[in-house]
Protein backbone atom coordinates (compact mmCIF):
# COMPACT_ATOMS: atom_id res chain seq x y z
CA UNK A 1 0.00 0.00 0.00
CA UNK A 2 1.17 2.92 -1.02
CA UNK A 3 0.34 6.74 1.05
CA UNK A 4 1.07 9.08 -1.10
CA UNK A 5 2.51 8.65 -4.72
CA UNK A 6 3.87 11.88 -6.38
CA UNK A 7 3.70 10.96 -10.37
CA UNK A 8 5.80 13.48 -12.00
CA UNK A 9 4.68 13.09 -15.96
CA UNK A 10 1.70 11.84 -15.90
CA UNK A 11 0.96 10.65 -19.71
CA UNK A 12 -0.17 7.19 -20.76
CA UNK A 13 2.75 5.46 -18.94
CA UNK A 14 2.66 7.35 -15.66
CA UNK A 15 -0.91 8.13 -15.70
CA UNK A 16 -1.76 4.33 -16.72
CA UNK A 17 0.53 3.66 -13.35
CA UNK A 18 -1.90 5.57 -10.94
CA UNK A 19 -5.23 4.26 -12.75
CA UNK A 20 -4.55 0.92 -12.00
CA UNK A 21 -3.10 1.43 -8.55
CA UNK A 22 -6.63 3.45 -7.50
CA UNK A 23 -8.17 0.98 -9.27
CA UNK A 24 -7.22 -1.62 -6.85
CA UNK A 25 -7.03 0.45 -3.90
CA UNK A 26 -3.56 0.21 -3.41
CA UNK A 27 -2.88 4.20 -3.20
CA UNK A 28 -4.10 6.54 -1.10
CA UNK A 29 -3.39 9.57 -2.73
CA UNK A 30 -1.91 10.29 -6.48
CA UNK A 31 -0.04 13.84 -6.70
CA UNK A 32 0.45 14.98 -10.18
CA UNK A 33 3.01 17.56 -11.73
CA UNK A 34 3.85 17.95 -15.48
CA UNK A 35 4.58 20.98 -17.72
CA UNK A 36 1.59 20.90 -19.45
CA UNK A 37 -1.51 22.29 -17.91
CA UNK A 38 -3.89 21.17 -20.26
CA UNK A 39 -3.07 17.72 -20.15
CA UNK A 40 -2.74 17.97 -16.00
CA UNK A 41 -6.22 19.43 -15.73
CA UNK A 42 -7.48 16.17 -18.15
CA UNK A 43 -5.46 14.00 -15.75
CA UNK A 44 -7.73 15.57 -12.53
CA UNK A 45 -11.06 15.35 -14.54
CA UNK A 46 -10.26 11.74 -15.22
CA UNK A 47 -9.57 11.20 -11.56
CA UNK A 48 -6.38 9.53 -12.69
CA UNK A 49 -4.49 12.08 -10.26
CA UNK A 50 -6.49 13.70 -6.96
CA UNK A 51 -4.17 16.90 -6.59
CA UNK A 52 -2.01 18.73 -9.39
CA UNK A 53 0.99 20.64 -7.81
CA UNK A 54 2.66 23.72 -9.76
CA UNK A 55 6.24 22.36 -8.95
CA UNK A 56 8.25 19.15 -8.97
CA UNK A 57 9.30 20.04 -5.49
CA UNK A 58 5.81 19.84 -3.96
CA UNK A 59 4.66 16.74 -5.50
CA UNK A 60 7.46 15.23 -4.12
CA UNK A 61 6.94 16.41 -0.39
CA UNK A 62 5.31 13.56 1.52
CA UNK A 63 5.25 11.20 -0.63
CA UNK A 64 6.51 7.52 -0.26
CA UNK A 65 6.77 6.56 -3.98
CA UNK A 66 8.11 8.87 -6.37
CA UNK A 67 7.77 7.79 -9.83
CA UNK A 68 9.77 9.68 -12.67
CA UNK A 69 7.49 9.35 -15.84
CA UNK A 70 9.09 12.47 -17.93
CA UNK A 71 11.15 12.26 -21.62
CA UNK A 72 14.87 10.50 -20.59
CA UNK A 73 16.70 13.66 -21.44
CA UNK A 74 14.29 15.65 -18.52
CA UNK A 75 15.23 13.48 -15.53
CA UNK A 76 18.54 14.95 -14.49
CA UNK A 77 18.01 18.55 -13.93
CA UNK A 78 14.43 17.20 -12.22
CA UNK A 79 16.22 14.72 -9.77
CA UNK A 80 18.43 17.50 -9.03
CA UNK A 81 15.40 19.40 -7.91
CA UNK A 82 13.89 16.88 -6.02
CA UNK A 83 16.55 15.71 -3.87
CA UNK A 84 16.28 17.93 -1.14
CA UNK A 85 12.62 17.70 -0.75
CA UNK A 86 12.35 13.61 -1.06
CA UNK A 87 10.74 12.50 2.36
CA UNK A 88 12.61 10.48 4.95
CA UNK A 89 10.98 7.22 3.87
CA UNK A 90 10.36 7.82 0.23
CA UNK A 91 11.07 5.57 -2.14
CA UNK A 92 12.12 7.01 -5.85
CA UNK A 93 11.75 5.30 -9.34
CA UNK A 94 11.59 5.87 -13.28
CA UNK A 95 10.24 4.34 -16.15
CA UNK A 96 12.78 4.85 -18.55
CA UNK A 97 13.44 3.01 -21.75
CA UNK A 98 17.43 3.41 -21.11
CA UNK A 99 18.58 2.66 -17.55
CA UNK A 100 22.63 3.55 -17.67
CA UNK A 101 21.36 7.16 -18.07
CA UNK A 102 19.25 7.28 -15.78
CA UNK A 103 21.87 5.68 -12.95
CA UNK A 104 24.48 8.46 -14.47
CA UNK A 105 21.96 11.29 -14.01
CA UNK A 106 21.17 9.56 -10.36
CA UNK A 107 24.58 9.35 -9.14
CA UNK A 108 25.73 12.80 -10.96
CA UNK A 109 22.86 14.75 -8.85
CA UNK A 110 23.66 12.32 -5.58
CA UNK A 111 27.73 13.73 -6.22
CA UNK A 112 28.72 10.24 -7.47
CA UNK A 113 27.14 8.12 -4.45
CA UNK A 114 23.83 5.91 -5.45
CA UNK A 115 20.89 6.44 -3.06
CA UNK A 116 19.40 2.85 -1.28
CA UNK A 117 15.99 4.07 -1.94
CA UNK A 118 16.65 4.45 -5.96
CA UNK A 119 15.48 1.60 -7.84
CA UNK A 120 15.44 2.34 -11.86
CA UNK A 121 12.77 0.70 -13.81
CA UNK A 122 11.41 -0.14 -17.39
CA UNK A 123 7.96 -1.52 -18.23
CA UNK A 124 7.50 -2.23 -21.32
CA UNK A 125 4.25 -0.98 -22.75
CA UNK A 126 3.55 0.76 -26.35
CA UNK A 127 3.91 4.19 -26.78
CA UNK A 128 2.01 5.03 -29.93
CA UNK A 129 -0.21 7.04 -28.04
CA UNK A 130 0.58 9.65 -25.86
CA UNK A 131 -0.27 12.17 -22.89
CA UNK A 132 -2.99 11.56 -19.76
CA UNK A 133 -6.60 10.76 -22.01
CA UNK A 134 -4.70 7.45 -23.45
CA UNK A 135 -4.00 6.19 -20.03
CA UNK A 136 -5.60 2.98 -19.45
CA UNK A 137 -6.11 0.96 -15.79
CA UNK A 138 -5.03 -2.38 -17.30
CA UNK A 139 -2.52 -0.86 -19.32
CA UNK A 140 0.24 -3.52 -17.62
CA UNK A 141 -1.71 -6.25 -17.46
CA UNK A 142 0.76 -9.46 -18.53
CA UNK A 143 2.75 -6.48 -19.70
CA UNK A 144 7.08 -7.07 -18.46
CA UNK A 145 8.61 -4.63 -16.27
CA UNK A 146 12.20 -4.53 -15.88
CA UNK A 147 13.40 -3.64 -12.76
CA UNK A 148 17.63 -2.98 -13.15
CA UNK A 149 18.77 -2.63 -9.27
CA UNK A 150 21.89 -0.55 -8.86
CA UNK A 151 23.67 -2.75 -6.17
CA UNK A 152 23.22 0.14 -3.75
CA UNK A 153 19.43 0.05 -4.26
CA UNK A 154 17.87 -1.58 -0.87
CA UNK A 155 16.34 -4.82 -0.80
CA UNK A 156 13.20 -2.59 0.85
CA UNK A 157 12.75 -0.37 -2.21
CA UNK A 158 13.80 -3.09 -4.89
CA UNK A 159 10.40 -5.04 -2.61
CA UNK A 160 8.34 -2.42 -2.80
CA UNK A 161 8.86 -1.27 -6.79
CA UNK A 162 8.31 -4.66 -7.44
CA UNK A 163 5.17 -5.03 -5.49
CA UNK A 164 3.71 -1.61 -6.90
CA UNK A 165 4.27 -3.28 -10.67
CA UNK A 166 3.34 -6.36 -9.65
CA UNK A 167 -0.39 -5.02 -8.82
CA UNK A 168 -1.27 -3.54 -12.03
CA UNK A 169 -1.04 -6.84 -13.06
CA UNK A 170 2.81 -6.82 -14.81
CA UNK A 171 4.77 -9.69 -14.89
CA UNK A 172 7.98 -7.99 -12.94
CA UNK A 173 11.79 -9.39 -14.22
CA UNK A 174 15.29 -8.78 -12.97
CA UNK A 175 18.26 -8.08 -14.53
CA UNK A 176 21.36 -5.50 -14.63
CA UNK A 177 21.48 -2.57 -16.47
CA UNK A 178 23.81 -3.60 -19.15
CA UNK A 179 22.02 -6.52 -19.61
CA UNK A 180 18.81 -4.42 -19.80
CA UNK A 181 20.41 -1.65 -22.67
CA UNK A 182 21.57 -4.45 -24.63
CA UNK A 183 18.88 -6.36 -24.77
CA UNK A 184 16.50 -3.22 -25.52
CA UNK A 185 19.15 -2.02 -28.23
CA UNK A 186 18.28 -5.24 -29.78
CA UNK A 187 14.54 -5.82 -29.74
CA UNK A 188 12.89 -2.63 -29.59
CA UNK A 189 15.84 0.10 -30.37
CA UNK A 190 17.84 -0.99 -33.22
CA UNK A 191 14.03 -2.08 -35.17
CA UNK A 192 12.65 1.73 -34.39
CA UNK A 193 16.36 3.00 -35.89
CA UNK A 194 15.46 0.89 -39.14
CA UNK A 195 12.21 1.73 -39.60
CA UNK A 196 12.61 5.12 -39.45
CA UNK A 197 15.96 4.79 -41.82
CA UNK A 198 13.81 3.12 -44.39
CA UNK A 199 10.80 5.61 -44.41
CA UNK A 200 13.45 8.56 -44.11
CA UNK A 201 15.15 7.19 -47.42
CA UNK A 202 11.63 7.15 -48.95
CA UNK A 203 11.28 10.83 -48.14
CA UNK A 204 13.77 11.82 -49.72
CA UNK A 205 13.02 10.45 -53.08
CA UNK A 206 10.85 12.97 -55.68
CA UNK A 207 8.50 10.32 -56.40
CA UNK A 208 7.54 9.13 -52.75
CA UNK A 209 3.70 9.66 -53.35
CA UNK A 210 3.87 7.44 -55.89
CA UNK A 211 6.19 4.96 -54.31
CA UNK A 212 3.77 4.64 -50.98
CA UNK A 213 0.91 4.06 -53.77
CA UNK A 214 2.29 0.61 -54.23
CA UNK A 215 2.88 0.13 -50.72
CA UNK A 216 0.81 -2.77 -49.48
CA UNK A 217 0.40 -4.08 -45.61
CA UNK A 218 3.73 -5.50 -45.17
CA UNK A 219 5.49 -2.30 -45.78
CA UNK A 220 2.71 -0.93 -43.28
CA UNK A 221 3.22 -3.10 -40.52
CA UNK A 222 7.39 -2.53 -41.05
CA UNK A 223 6.80 0.89 -40.74
CA UNK A 224 4.71 1.65 -37.96
CA UNK A 225 7.09 2.54 -35.35
CA UNK A 226 8.21 5.05 -38.03
CA UNK A 227 5.68 7.00 -36.87
CA UNK A 228 6.76 6.66 -32.97
CA UNK A 229 7.78 10.51 -31.22
CA UNK A 230 10.59 11.71 -32.90
CA UNK A 231 11.76 13.45 -30.09
CA UNK A 232 11.53 10.39 -27.72
CA UNK A 233 13.53 8.37 -29.83
CA UNK A 234 16.10 11.05 -30.85
CA UNK A 235 16.70 11.52 -26.73
CA UNK A 236 16.73 7.39 -26.72
CA UNK A 237 19.64 7.02 -29.36
CA UNK A 238 21.89 9.73 -27.51
CA UNK A 239 21.52 7.81 -24.14
CA UNK A 240 21.62 4.61 -25.20
CA UNK A 241 23.96 5.29 -27.77
CA UNK A 242 27.03 2.43 -27.23
CA UNK A 243 24.29 -0.12 -27.06
CA UNK A 244 22.45 1.04 -29.95
CA UNK A 245 25.78 1.54 -32.04
CA UNK A 246 27.04 -2.25 -31.67
CA UNK A 247 23.45 -3.79 -32.50
CA UNK A 248 23.42 -0.85 -35.56
CA UNK A 249 27.13 -2.72 -36.08
CA UNK A 250 26.19 -6.34 -36.08
CA UNK A 251 23.05 -5.49 -38.64
CA UNK A 252 25.38 -3.63 -40.86
CA UNK A 253 27.27 -6.83 -41.05
CA UNK A 254 24.23 -8.83 -42.18
CA UNK A 255 23.16 -6.99 -44.70
CA UNK A 256 26.98 -6.61 -46.17
CA UNK A 257 26.17 -10.17 -45.78
CA UNK A 258 23.38 -10.26 -48.06
CA UNK A 259 25.39 -7.93 -50.72
CA UNK A 260 28.14 -10.75 -51.11
CA UNK A 261 25.25 -13.42 -51.55
CA UNK A 262 23.84 -10.86 -54.32
CA UNK A 263 27.40 -10.43 -55.74
CA UNK A 264 28.23 -14.33 -55.85
CA UNK A 265 24.78 -15.03 -56.97
CA UNK A 266 24.33 -17.70 -54.06
CA UNK A 267 20.67 -17.90 -53.94
CA UNK A 268 20.78 -21.17 -51.37
CA UNK A 269 22.58 -18.87 -49.26
CA UNK A 270 19.24 -16.01 -48.95
CA UNK A 271 17.17 -19.54 -48.63
CA UNK A 272 19.63 -20.78 -45.44
CA UNK A 273 18.95 -17.02 -44.41
CA UNK A 274 15.43 -17.02 -44.83
CA UNK A 275 14.25 -20.09 -43.66
CA UNK A 276 16.43 -19.16 -40.23
CA UNK A 277 14.41 -16.19 -39.90
CA UNK A 278 11.13 -17.81 -40.49
CA UNK A 279 11.83 -21.06 -38.48
CA UNK A 280 12.91 -18.75 -35.54
CA UNK A 281 10.31 -16.52 -35.64
CA UNK A 282 7.43 -18.92 -35.67
CA UNK A 283 8.64 -20.95 -32.73
CA UNK A 284 8.91 -17.61 -30.93
CA UNK A 285 6.12 -15.71 -32.47
CA UNK A 286 3.81 -18.32 -33.58
CA UNK A 287 1.07 -16.30 -35.70
CA UNK A 288 -2.62 -15.15 -33.91
CA UNK A 289 -5.22 -17.16 -35.00
CA UNK A 290 -7.23 -15.05 -36.75
CA UNK B 1 -16.51 -13.02 -70.33
CA UNK B 2 -14.06 -15.54 -70.49
CA UNK B 3 -15.29 -18.57 -72.12
CA UNK B 4 -12.80 -21.25 -70.69
CA UNK B 5 -10.19 -19.77 -68.15
CA UNK B 6 -7.37 -21.91 -67.00
CA UNK B 7 -5.40 -21.19 -64.06
CA UNK B 8 -2.24 -23.10 -63.88
CA UNK B 9 -0.91 -22.71 -59.82
CA UNK B 10 -4.26 -22.60 -57.66
CA UNK B 11 -2.84 -21.42 -54.64
CA UNK B 12 -4.20 -18.52 -53.19
CA UNK B 13 -4.14 -15.09 -55.84
CA UNK B 14 -4.94 -18.42 -58.49
CA UNK B 15 -7.55 -19.62 -56.50
CA UNK B 16 -9.07 -15.94 -55.37
CA UNK B 17 -8.92 -14.84 -59.04
CA UNK B 18 -11.08 -17.87 -60.89
CA UNK B 19 -13.68 -17.52 -57.34
CA UNK B 20 -13.85 -13.56 -57.86
CA UNK B 21 -14.64 -14.36 -61.42
CA UNK B 22 -17.17 -16.99 -60.98
CA UNK B 23 -18.92 -14.84 -58.10
CA UNK B 24 -19.28 -12.18 -61.20
CA UNK B 25 -20.81 -14.57 -63.76
CA UNK B 26 -18.13 -13.61 -65.80
CA UNK B 27 -16.07 -16.98 -66.64
CA UNK B 28 -17.45 -20.16 -68.49
CA UNK B 29 -15.34 -22.83 -67.11
CA UNK B 30 -12.73 -22.81 -64.87
CA UNK B 31 -9.69 -25.54 -65.56
CA UNK B 32 -7.12 -25.91 -62.77
CA UNK B 33 -3.73 -27.65 -62.92
CA UNK B 34 -1.45 -27.74 -60.15
CA UNK B 35 1.46 -30.04 -59.17
CA UNK B 36 -0.39 -31.14 -55.28
CA UNK B 37 -2.86 -33.57 -55.80
CA UNK B 38 -4.44 -32.47 -52.18
CA UNK B 39 -5.16 -28.91 -53.00
CA UNK B 40 -6.15 -29.91 -56.77
CA UNK B 41 -8.72 -31.88 -54.83
CA UNK B 42 -9.56 -29.25 -52.10
CA UNK B 43 -9.98 -26.38 -55.00
CA UNK B 44 -12.40 -29.00 -56.70
CA UNK B 45 -14.26 -29.07 -53.64
CA UNK B 46 -14.48 -25.88 -52.93
CA UNK B 47 -15.68 -24.80 -56.53
CA UNK B 48 -12.73 -22.67 -57.16
CA UNK B 49 -12.11 -24.84 -60.63
CA UNK B 50 -14.83 -27.15 -62.21
CA UNK B 51 -12.44 -29.53 -63.67
CA UNK B 52 -8.78 -30.68 -62.89
CA UNK B 53 -6.02 -31.64 -65.60
CA UNK B 54 -3.39 -33.50 -64.82
CA UNK B 55 -0.83 -31.63 -67.40
CA UNK B 56 -0.86 -28.47 -68.22
CA UNK B 57 -0.76 -29.17 -71.61
CA UNK B 58 -4.29 -30.08 -71.17
CA UNK B 59 -5.28 -27.48 -69.38
CA UNK B 60 -4.33 -24.74 -71.55
CA UNK B 61 -5.95 -26.57 -74.56
CA UNK B 62 -9.17 -24.62 -76.02
CA UNK B 63 -8.77 -21.61 -73.16
CA UNK B 64 -9.29 -18.22 -74.01
CA UNK B 65 -7.20 -16.95 -70.95
CA UNK B 66 -4.28 -18.36 -69.33
CA UNK B 67 -3.20 -17.74 -66.31
CA UNK B 68 0.19 -18.57 -64.71
CA UNK B 69 -0.14 -18.59 -60.66
CA UNK B 70 2.62 -21.01 -59.73
CA UNK B 71 6.20 -19.95 -58.37
CA UNK B 72 8.85 -17.31 -60.48
CA UNK B 73 11.07 -20.13 -60.56
CA UNK B 74 8.78 -22.14 -62.27
CA UNK B 75 7.71 -20.03 -65.28
CA UNK B 76 9.81 -20.74 -67.86
CA UNK B 77 9.64 -24.56 -67.68
CA UNK B 78 5.74 -24.55 -67.33
CA UNK B 79 5.92 -22.16 -70.06
CA UNK B 80 7.80 -24.13 -72.30
CA UNK B 81 5.38 -26.98 -71.74
CA UNK B 82 2.64 -25.09 -72.68
CA UNK B 83 3.73 -23.17 -75.90
CA UNK B 84 2.58 -26.02 -78.47
CA UNK B 85 -0.99 -26.22 -76.95
CA UNK B 86 -2.03 -22.75 -76.70
CA UNK B 87 -5.71 -21.80 -78.63
CA UNK B 88 -5.20 -19.38 -81.03
CA UNK B 89 -7.56 -16.99 -79.16
CA UNK B 90 -5.45 -17.61 -76.38
CA UNK B 91 -4.54 -14.28 -73.53
CA UNK B 92 -1.66 -15.49 -71.62
CA UNK B 93 -0.93 -13.59 -68.12
CA UNK B 94 0.84 -14.43 -64.57
CA UNK B 95 1.03 -12.97 -60.96
CA UNK B 96 4.97 -12.94 -60.78
CA UNK B 97 5.98 -10.55 -57.72
CA UNK B 98 8.66 -9.94 -60.37
CA UNK B 99 8.00 -8.64 -64.32
CA UNK B 100 11.41 -8.43 -65.85
CA UNK B 101 12.46 -12.21 -65.28
CA UNK B 102 8.99 -13.35 -66.95
CA UNK B 103 9.44 -11.31 -70.12
CA UNK B 104 12.94 -13.17 -70.13
CA UNK B 105 11.34 -16.35 -69.27
CA UNK B 106 8.84 -15.31 -72.22
CA UNK B 107 11.34 -14.25 -74.33
CA UNK B 108 13.52 -17.34 -73.89
CA UNK B 109 10.98 -19.75 -74.68
CA UNK B 110 9.61 -17.86 -77.59
CA UNK B 111 12.52 -17.82 -79.10
CA UNK B 112 13.46 -14.01 -78.72
CA UNK B 113 10.16 -13.02 -80.18
CA UNK B 114 8.25 -11.44 -77.47
CA UNK B 115 3.95 -12.67 -78.87
CA UNK B 116 1.39 -10.22 -79.03
CA UNK B 117 -0.78 -12.20 -76.65
CA UNK B 118 1.40 -11.75 -73.80
CA UNK B 119 0.73 -9.55 -70.75
CA UNK B 120 3.02 -9.31 -67.93
CA UNK B 121 0.93 -9.00 -64.75
CA UNK B 122 0.87 -8.59 -60.49
CA UNK B 123 -1.98 -8.36 -58.20
CA UNK B 124 -0.69 -7.02 -55.27
CA UNK B 125 -2.21 -8.90 -52.54
CA UNK B 126 -1.00 -10.51 -49.09
CA UNK B 127 0.69 -13.95 -49.16
CA UNK B 128 1.08 -15.16 -45.52
CA UNK B 129 -1.57 -17.82 -46.16
CA UNK B 130 -0.98 -19.62 -49.40
CA UNK B 131 -3.32 -22.89 -51.20
CA UNK B 132 -6.75 -22.94 -52.24
CA UNK B 133 -8.29 -23.45 -48.87
CA UNK B 134 -6.93 -19.62 -48.38
CA UNK B 135 -8.61 -18.30 -51.93
CA UNK B 136 -11.21 -15.47 -51.23
CA UNK B 137 -13.17 -14.07 -53.37
CA UNK B 138 -13.67 -10.42 -52.39
CA UNK B 139 -9.15 -10.71 -52.17
CA UNK B 140 -9.02 -8.16 -54.89
CA UNK B 141 -11.66 -5.43 -54.27
CA UNK B 142 -9.96 -2.44 -54.32
CA UNK B 143 -6.41 -3.79 -54.73
CA UNK B 144 -3.82 -3.07 -56.94
CA UNK B 145 -2.98 -4.64 -60.34
CA UNK B 146 0.08 -3.66 -62.00
CA UNK B 147 0.19 -4.62 -65.45
CA UNK B 148 3.43 -4.37 -67.53
CA UNK B 149 2.92 -4.53 -71.24
CA UNK B 150 5.49 -5.61 -73.29
CA UNK B 151 6.14 -3.44 -76.31
CA UNK B 152 4.39 -6.01 -78.25
CA UNK B 153 1.55 -6.89 -76.11
CA UNK B 154 -1.51 -6.09 -78.58
CA UNK B 155 -3.66 -3.91 -77.15
CA UNK B 156 -6.23 -6.44 -77.35
CA UNK B 157 -4.59 -8.46 -75.06
CA UNK B 158 -3.68 -5.75 -72.70
CA UNK B 159 -8.02 -4.92 -72.76
CA UNK B 160 -8.73 -8.61 -72.03
CA UNK B 161 -6.10 -8.75 -68.72
CA UNK B 162 -7.28 -5.38 -67.64
CA UNK B 163 -10.71 -6.24 -67.84
CA UNK B 164 -10.66 -9.64 -66.13
CA UNK B 165 -9.11 -7.77 -62.86
CA UNK B 166 -10.80 -4.64 -62.73
CA UNK B 167 -13.80 -7.34 -62.69
CA UNK B 168 -13.00 -8.92 -59.71
CA UNK B 169 -12.65 -4.80 -58.17
CA UNK B 170 -9.07 -4.20 -58.30
CA UNK B 171 -7.39 -1.24 -59.28
CA UNK B 172 -5.24 -1.57 -62.48
CA UNK B 173 -2.41 0.66 -63.00
CA UNK B 174 -0.27 0.10 -65.95
CA UNK B 175 3.99 1.25 -65.82
CA UNK B 176 7.03 -0.23 -67.40
CA UNK B 177 8.29 -3.27 -66.64
CA UNK B 178 11.63 -1.73 -64.93
CA UNK B 179 9.44 0.70 -63.41
CA UNK B 180 7.54 -1.56 -61.66
CA UNK B 181 10.72 -4.12 -60.78
CA UNK B 182 12.42 -1.05 -58.80
CA UNK B 183 8.89 0.71 -57.57
CA UNK B 184 8.38 -3.07 -55.75
CA UNK B 185 11.91 -3.87 -54.95
CA UNK B 186 11.61 -0.50 -52.40
CA UNK B 187 7.98 -1.39 -51.41
CA UNK B 188 8.06 -4.77 -50.92
CA UNK B 189 11.31 -7.09 -51.61
CA UNK B 190 13.59 -4.56 -49.45
CA UNK B 191 11.42 -4.76 -46.61
CA UNK B 192 11.38 -8.13 -46.59
CA UNK B 193 15.06 -8.87 -46.91
CA UNK B 194 15.44 -6.08 -44.02
CA UNK B 195 13.18 -7.78 -41.86
CA UNK B 196 14.58 -11.61 -42.74
CA UNK B 197 18.03 -10.42 -42.15
CA UNK B 198 17.05 -8.91 -38.37
CA UNK B 199 14.99 -12.37 -37.10
CA UNK B 200 17.91 -14.73 -38.76
CA UNK B 201 20.84 -12.14 -36.85
CA UNK B 202 18.28 -12.92 -33.70
CA UNK B 203 18.91 -16.41 -34.01
CA UNK B 204 22.18 -16.44 -34.19
CA UNK B 205 22.40 -15.22 -30.64
CA UNK B 206 22.69 -18.29 -27.80
CA UNK B 207 20.45 -16.59 -25.81
CA UNK B 208 17.34 -15.79 -28.58
CA UNK B 209 15.08 -17.24 -26.22
CA UNK B 210 15.55 -14.53 -23.64
CA UNK B 211 15.95 -11.57 -26.92
CA UNK B 212 12.42 -12.84 -27.72
CA UNK B 213 10.69 -12.91 -24.08
CA UNK B 214 11.85 -9.16 -24.11
CA UNK B 215 9.92 -7.81 -27.53
CA UNK B 216 6.77 -6.03 -27.85
CA UNK B 217 4.35 -4.93 -30.21
CA UNK B 218 6.72 -2.82 -32.18
CA UNK B 219 8.87 -5.89 -32.78
CA UNK B 220 5.91 -8.02 -33.70
CA UNK B 221 4.72 -5.87 -36.46
CA UNK B 222 8.27 -5.08 -37.97
CA UNK B 223 8.96 -8.97 -38.87
CA UNK B 224 5.79 -10.14 -39.18
CA UNK B 225 7.24 -10.35 -42.84
CA UNK B 226 9.85 -12.07 -41.55
CA UNK B 227 7.47 -15.40 -41.36
CA UNK B 228 6.56 -15.29 -45.05
CA UNK B 229 7.62 -18.11 -47.09
CA UNK B 230 11.60 -18.42 -47.35
CA UNK B 231 11.30 -20.39 -51.32
CA UNK B 232 9.33 -17.37 -52.33
CA UNK B 233 11.33 -14.81 -51.00
CA UNK B 234 14.92 -16.69 -52.73
CA UNK B 235 13.26 -16.86 -55.90
CA UNK B 236 11.62 -13.19 -56.10
CA UNK B 237 15.89 -11.94 -54.69
CA UNK B 238 17.11 -13.90 -57.39
CA UNK B 239 14.47 -12.81 -59.87
CA UNK B 240 15.22 -9.35 -58.87
CA UNK B 241 18.35 -9.35 -58.23
CA UNK B 242 19.73 -5.89 -59.88
CA UNK B 243 16.90 -3.67 -58.09
CA UNK B 244 16.88 -5.43 -54.82
CA UNK B 245 20.47 -4.49 -54.77
CA UNK B 246 20.50 -1.25 -55.22
CA UNK B 247 17.88 -0.57 -52.87
CA UNK B 248 19.94 -2.63 -50.63
CA UNK B 249 22.56 -0.34 -51.24
CA UNK B 250 20.72 2.99 -50.76
CA UNK B 251 19.83 2.16 -47.15
CA UNK B 252 23.08 0.76 -46.23
CA UNK B 253 23.95 4.12 -46.95
CA UNK B 254 21.36 5.32 -44.94
CA UNK B 255 22.29 3.33 -42.35
CA UNK B 256 25.80 4.37 -42.57
CA UNK B 257 24.52 8.41 -42.26
CA UNK B 258 23.39 6.86 -38.77
CA UNK B 259 26.31 5.31 -37.66
CA UNK B 260 28.24 8.80 -38.77
CA UNK B 261 25.73 10.00 -36.63
CA UNK B 262 26.13 8.29 -33.84
CA UNK B 263 30.29 8.63 -33.99
CA UNK B 264 29.83 12.53 -34.20
CA UNK B 265 27.28 12.83 -31.45
CA UNK B 266 24.90 14.18 -33.91
CA UNK B 267 21.87 13.80 -32.05
CA UNK B 268 20.32 16.91 -33.92
CA UNK B 269 20.79 14.72 -37.02
CA UNK B 270 18.80 11.62 -35.67
CA UNK B 271 15.60 13.75 -34.58
CA UNK B 272 15.77 15.42 -38.47
CA UNK B 273 15.89 12.06 -39.67
CA UNK B 274 12.89 11.01 -37.60
CA UNK B 275 10.87 13.88 -38.18
CA UNK B 276 11.02 13.47 -41.55
CA UNK B 277 9.98 9.89 -41.45
CA UNK B 278 7.08 10.50 -39.10
CA UNK B 279 5.88 13.31 -41.27
CA UNK B 280 6.31 11.41 -44.68
CA UNK B 281 4.63 8.12 -43.05
CA UNK B 282 1.79 9.80 -40.99
CA UNK B 283 1.21 12.06 -44.47
CA UNK B 284 0.79 8.79 -46.70
CA UNK B 285 0.02 6.24 -44.16
CA UNK B 286 -2.09 8.28 -41.55
CA UNK B 287 -2.76 5.92 -38.70
CA UNK B 288 -5.97 3.72 -38.76
CA UNK B 289 -8.64 5.12 -35.91
CA UNK B 290 -9.49 2.67 -33.55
Amino acid sequence: MIQRLAILGVGLIGGSLALSLKQHGLVGEVIGYGRSQANIDEALALGIIDKAVPTAAQAVMGADMVVLAVPLASMRLLLAEIRPYLAANAVLTDVGSAKGCWVDDVLAVWDGVFPAFAVPAHPIAGAERSGAAAALADLYVHRKVVITPHTASSLDAIARVTQMWQATGADVRQMSVAEHDETFAWTSHLPHLLSFALVDMFSQRDDVARLFDYTAGGFRDFTRIAASDPTMWRDIVQLNAPAIGEALAAYQAQLAHYQALLANQDWQGFAESFNHAKQTRDAFLPPKKS
